[in-house]
């Protein structure tokens, strides 16, 4: 089955992965980018994708799109996605990710009203988890606990009444931490990554930065996670809601030291003050059980061979441009 | 013990008699009103009260009437009440009552991060509550069915996260329907009591148009109801969240009798179909155990003393403006 589909954020991280994903199975694939965003991680798919211009905070430019396009389905990617950035800025982070997913809503509800809206969230939406919660599944009661994780909490929210009262058809999805090629250094395993890949080309003196160690976290590789938006939009009955995830809790030290076996040289670890943003969240992993079951979803990628990638990623951009 | 208080929305339904309750406690008071809003209601305070210009939907505004009254305590009141009007505008009440909420957090914690704030919100929070969960009380699961009841919900996660995060005072009150003199014809003790005034004046044939009299509902005087609030200013904890409700059920057919025996013209009821807006919940009341416990509050006006009030004010209304 092929879609007419359409990725908010398609210059983006995960929204990048996920029209090479989308292509691969066939689909026609439009997106939205960001008047500021850069085109870097889909220069390789401009003949292929057709990346429209498009404040999605702006209620008209989004209306417009949605209807040049009429896609099957939207996939909702476009937000901003960092934690800190999201504390030091509320109105942007609620606007750009509250009211933008208003404005798609609506959008579909009056020039697509027959297509599939699956909204992205965030793991972010549980805030308060204890450590003896986890796993924590679909039903856990949720408690963000800055602005981002609310965000994402309201526009699911939002979503869901507009399924109920509008009759729109949607699937809500809860990744929980994704990583990948092309993530954005302001996230752990990108930023040990680089750091590496610059001490591995002699760029950097053999000193490595880390925030706090000990939170455990859960890991999916970015490929896995956006084939599973593939699967959600051609398997989930309307209305749904999932989270996806590895299952598996990793210590960020873990990920820390299979990084570090990247390379020959020894490495000092030293702990950077600036990047200890104290974490409420001690233990956070899921289960998505229902999801695989569902979907026959799985993930694919290890850890390790994720880590490696990420560095091949940094190694081949500090060769490109230098490492700066 | 005298507050300097800052109203928004002082110059509605229930800042306006906020504003009278205060300034009877001897605090100083102050409010925010509408570019587009009517002063009619406060035209008897001018002299003792300052209702500064303010769209709430803007930072800047909003940000510059705090710094201007550095008060102690804010009452915010101001935003979109009216539930059809939201369901037609989305968007308009998000930003009103989310962003505007937001916008007042903000300036709090910048001018004023000593004040307390106190936010109204509202029983349509809970949203979906079946006939056996009444009375309902604080703890209930949230899940609100319209845009209104979303927009107060959303709001009141905000301020608990700027108080757990930003240090900032506040507490969160959730009131059930409250009724009045004042009160707009759009909410259902006033449409009735509008109509039978103007029959009784002889301004309209004797028929009273209804909609859907079965739905259960916890009125409170809006007189009560102010005191509430400024009872929880001077006693509840900063942090705290309550309801406040009559602790009654009260069927909207009970209403129509009560308006019905003001006057002693035989009324014909005639079901519009405009009015009958589908409920989804026939039966909602609260409990206001643990406020009243908190504070010492009590309801003390008798549901026919509010609505003989209301028929009052609408009959002083029509006398004066020949009841169009």
């Amino acid at each position: 089955m092929a879609f007419r589909s359409l990725i908010t954020g398609i210059g983006g991280f995960a929204g990048s992965h996920l029209a090479e994903a989308l292509l691969e199975a066939g689909d026609i694939v439009e997106g939205t980018r960001s008047p500021r965003g850069s085109l870097a991680n889909i220069r390789h798919l401009t003949d292929r994708v057709a990346a429209h211009r498009c404040d999605i905070r702006s209620p008209s430019e989004t209306a417009d799109v949605i209807r040049r396009c009429r896609p099957d389905v939207v996939y909702h990617l476009a937000g901003i996605t960092n934690v800190p950035e999201s504390e030091a800025d509320p109105r942007g982070v609620l606007e750009t990710n509250f009211l933008g997913t208003l404005n798609l809503l609506e959008a579909m509800r009056r020039e697509a009203p027959g297509g599939l809206f699956v909204f992205i969230s965030s793991s972010e939406v549980y805030g308060r988890v204890l450590p003896g919660d986890n796993p924590v599944c679909e039903d856990h009661p949720m408690a963000p606990v800055h602005v981002y994780g609310l965000s994402k909490f309201v526009a699911e929210l939002l979503v869901e009444i507009y399924q109920k009262t509008r009759g729109l058809g949607v699937l809500r999805l809860r990744p929980f931490n994704h990583i990948g090629p092309r993530q954005s250094d302001r996230f752990v395993c990108s930023s040990f990554a680089r750091q590496v890949a610059r001490i591995d080309q002699g760029m950097q003196e053999p000193v490595i930065r880390v925030g706090d160690l000990t939170p455990v976290r859960d890991f999916t590789d970015v490929r896995d996670m956006v084939r599973a938006y593939r699967l959600a939009a051609e398997r989930c009955a309307p209305g749904s809601l999932y989270q996806i995830a590895s299952g598996k809790g990793v210590p960020i030290a873990s990920v820390l030291e299979g990084v570090l076996s990247l390379t020959d040289i020894p490495i000092e670890v030293r702990e950077d003050p600036s990047r200890l943003r104290k974490s409420d969240i001690p233990v956070l992993f899921g289960d998505s059980t229902r999801f695989s079951q569902a979907t026959g979803w799985r993930p694919s990628f290890p850890l390790p061979e994720s880590l490696r990638d990420i560095f091949r990623f940094w190694k081949k951009q500090i060769a490109e441009q230098g490492g700066s």
